[in-house]
């Protein structure tokens, strides 16, 4: 009897499902005795013991449905990253549930904190598998995440529907996107929806530049035009503060983001009324498309693979085209960023786009 | 030589293009000598003479198309809804353009404000005809207005996609919906997305009532809720309040806008952690969808028919299935809102969803 | 305690969850202690007694699902529509099931043909409510089926994708849409698509008259033409054959369906090439609209509304925006067929498209 | 001056207008003298000198249109893959062009054909950089085509369609594929789409083992099964027939296509009811997807700059995340086929997907 544990953690995506579905269809497709334990909202669930046993049929269905069948949760790990007194024992929770429940290996289906803390159990004698989970696509070790496309498509949609009113109403648009500390998806949905200005948190934008842009944009005869910014974008003032006085700039900021502070600041300079777009949450849920489908069913299996092969310790991760896998220990605690001299920003810019630097 | 004016007033939605595709080719499939002149950026281009003459071609391929080809402004005519010596004299502007460009008729493709203008200028002898233009779907006469159900796709999208956020991290939603002073958006998004309370401007909320359905939601088991709240909603302390009171209140409100405040409202009553999702501009965006097309199709040949037959001084509208014209006069100043004690409102309490009063 | 059977019949369209949802909602939401029987796969479950009972969950999330949680089936009541003596026994074995399980009444989703057995065991004295399913809309009584405007949209996508292809080739195509003996479907999927000719079963076609209108658009200079066909679109030739004499000519017909057909006279007649497009079963398949999702819950909830009030023997239909009954007496054995004369086709025609006739 | 001639050939795909649109404002943004020249239909306007020369705002708003604003033809390059009399009297009518036009250097946007033809005027001297354009994936040297994720997307969405009725009949349906020659368009939708059987021209199938995974379905429980089959799907027998006999026996086939004769197979081998959908030419229409925009922006860029740089005699492609040329040379008349033994393949079949095998 082979007896795996399964758990999605952190915030949700869209492929979450698809991704479960790979795995359950290999492991059950393999002939031998599988049991598939799912633990309920994350770490929680492995650290309190809630958990249900999984039938096959659990997973069938699931392929084009967003969200987790399982739950998840954000807050338990937080103090692990770090495991002080607390956090030890948390995971000393994890490991009793564990070893009570006989498990052959843990599943984690996560981000970049989800993965630190499975590096640590991973690091305290678990047999573990992660699966790189994130719109953000910011997970060290694979060239995408799932989630990632899914939310290109929904964030490009809210561009594309920005557009029309835009070429309408001939104004400037800031559309809003997330992607947390790195600009992946703001760059995908920006080039993607034909934004004029992209602004990431990886280039600290000049105001100037921007102005100038927006300028130069007016000059050629445009009515508008669109900015697409990060949630995470600083503007070169910001970014050359000190770690504390840019949390305190925050913390005073009247502004409930930099979308909006940037508005005011382009109003300011260039006297241009400027509208803000901000779709939020959004961009994490609903249906994941079928890129991420097929990643997710790719990914899935060769965790199942790794799993009857006793593989274990690494992130299931695409690299050129192959699904490999990448010991947990090399990737935890590290931040795949957008460089601002990759070949991807250099054709942006060669095709006129401003990135406000 | 038949010369037809055209313009686009207000704020843009969806199947403005499709609306005037209809006009179009309904007038040069009739065989007569033809003209269309559009005017740029609505009663601006009107006032300033700033137009172009239509060809044929430049209605082609345009079914599809968010936006408008002429662009759009809401400006100008806010002081002519009761004109003082300002607003006469952009009348006069109006009519001398008209009266220039010898023009048989106006066709005015607007919502609310905009139909009060062409009332106004129908008023002073000039040949209009209006086309029920709004997201909102707040207009007299007309069973349906052009944009709504495109309108109406998105918002729903938005709460599909908010859903299984909710669903996997077991919290309370927000998702503001646009729709002015009226319910009709939020309503039909509303119970499409399978909301589970509905808040609309016409039905005044008690957040204890709220609570009390959020409650009732924990206690059957369920992780999570979704409210999809009217732009315009407004809690029944609110509506007692006199305009100017009102006002006053909305001034000082700490809250960007009704959703915010109503998250801490019930974070205060019941402890349960809100996020909050404002799709905002992006519902007036994108391509309208084959509702909206098939009725602009219909509202537009049927607008082009008239012109034919020269019965002037219409709004076109969707009556029972049927396309007829209303009296300007009839429904300038009107507001079609959502009846609190209508039959769609009766049928979503039956099948469980609260409004909150 | 109230027992409430269900089923649904016929070919499955997008909204049928939606709508077992509202009738659910209402009837759980009524605070009685009621019980619903789902039949599995039609009236086939009803006959063999092959059922489950549901339990509130088991409609939960339903909402924005294709297809329907109880299967479906076709074949038994054929004969039933007119009770021979095997008919008469699976109407007796119906009605055994039905008494068995005491149920108060039967809830039957179903077109043309299914509501003719609900009539029928109506008339036997069984508690019976109809509610109008199909993307065909041809059920007399109501202004909308549910199933249509989902169906609707994704024929007019089919046109959409073929539309950049037609203009990027340059020649005449088919797309074939479902519908069955009636042309709604084609006629709103025409019109917002863009087609320049719509050939419905209600309005034969000439194909000269197909010809002369490829020919107009070839000297205006346009490069390529749309043709949207029903599939029980027919010629002047053919519609005036007898029955017999037609279904002869159909079964030697060497053509897959009347678009192949089309195709080739088009061939003949002005040598020019022609493509077909078979979207086929797509359009019953796929997420309901919200459009379809709200009509199905204001249906469904009326529904269950009748059903506390003990009001049988009806059909939910849509009447001038208002959910209403309609004796299933007077609705059963009459089509609802697109009249060629009715406004929408006189708009349509107004507008340059040609109904080949 | 820069004059740059630019054509699209072969059959449309989705995003042809934003590749062409990311070289165009590659190009306009250089601040070099820039004219480019559109030929009209692909090869056939550069070889009887149908062009139109290009404005900045003729590429403007075309990012997310489907087709080609230069139109495009298929047939006059089929004789010059073999450059015969005729043939290289229209490859001299190509160069008499380009000459006369003192062109600076062609691209062309089109696929496996249209880039034998682009190496052969290359061979002969002319400046040409191609851009790979197919929905099929076939073109060897990039690991990704434009159109191919856009073709996925509609492919998956009609299996999903497919997937609701499937599961509500519990039938056998098959989908068939576009792709040509290749099963990567099959491979990619057949996945994402969750279909049980996927059959690729690569991998001839068995009809014994077919029925064989028909049947352990069906003693699972499972009341439908969906096939995913590529257009250029064939049957072992079939794969061990000489060409000629299998182009007299594929002549008398007396089905219109593989999926109708493997549905026949299925009927006759399992006693199963078989139902066949052909989305067809749809598959290759439509607005690009968000990826294929991000891909066509950077292949379209990199185009450009190495125009600028007087790079010449490439195919631009995606390798590793990278956009590198790949001389024209060595990837002309080689087709990129699915490996029967790649790891996605293997990943499929570990889940428990059949191929047929």
């Amino acid at each position: 009897m082979l007896r795996v544990g399964m758990l999605t953690s952190g915030g949700d995506c869209q492929s979450l499902n698809a991704t479960m579905r790979g795995v359950a269809k290999t492991l059950y497709s393999s002939g031998k005795d599988v049991e598939i334990i799912g633990f309920i909202d994350g770490y929680k669930g492995l650290m309190y013991g809630d958990y249900k046993v999984m039938k096959p049929q659990d997973f069938s269905g699931i392929l084009t449905e967003g969200g987790t069948i399982l739950g998840t949760s954000r807050q338990p790990f937080k103090l692990m990253r770090t495991p002080d007194a607390e956090g030890r024992d948390k995971v000393e929770e994890m490991k009793k549930t564990y070893n009570r429940l006989k498990l052959d290996c843990l599943v984690v289906l996560g981000g970049n904190g989800s993965q630190k803390t499975s590096n640590l159990l991973s690091a305290e004698g678990l047999n573990v598998i992660g699966l790189p989970k994130t719109i953000d696509n910011d997970l060290w070790g694979t060239d995408m995440t799932f989630g990632f496309q899914s939310a290109v498509n929904i964030a490009t949609n809210a561009i594309d529907c920005i557009h029309t009113t835009a070429a309408s109403h001939g104004r400037v648009f800031i559309v809003e996107i997330m992607g947390h500390k790195v600009g992946w998806l703001t760059l995908h949905a920006g080039i993607a929806g034909g934004a004029d200005i992209i602004l990431l948190p990886e280039i600290p934008y000049d105001i100037k530049k921007i102005a100038k842009a927006l300028d130069k944009r007016a000059k050629e005869g445009k009515r508008f035009s669109i900015i697409a910014v990060a949630e995470g974008a600083i503007s070169k003032e910001d970014a050359a503060l000190s770690k504390k006085e840019y949390k305190k700039k925050l913390a005073e900021r009247p502004y409930p983001s930099v979308s909006y502070e940037l508005g005011a600041q382009i109003l300011e300079t260039t006297g241009q009324e400027v509208r803000v777009t901000v779709p939020g949450h959004m961009q994490r849920g609903g249906e994941p498309c079928p890129y991420d489908r097929v990643l997710s069913s790719r990914l899935g299996a060769t965790a199942g693979s790794m799993i009857l092969k006793k593989e274990y310790g690494n992130l299931v991760c695409l690299k050129d085209g192959e699904i490999i896998g990448v010991p947990l220990s090399e990737i935890a605690g590290k931040l795949k960023s957008v460089d601002p001299d990759c070949s991807m920003i250099r054709e942006a810019k060669a095709m006129g786009i401003s990135f406000g630097d």
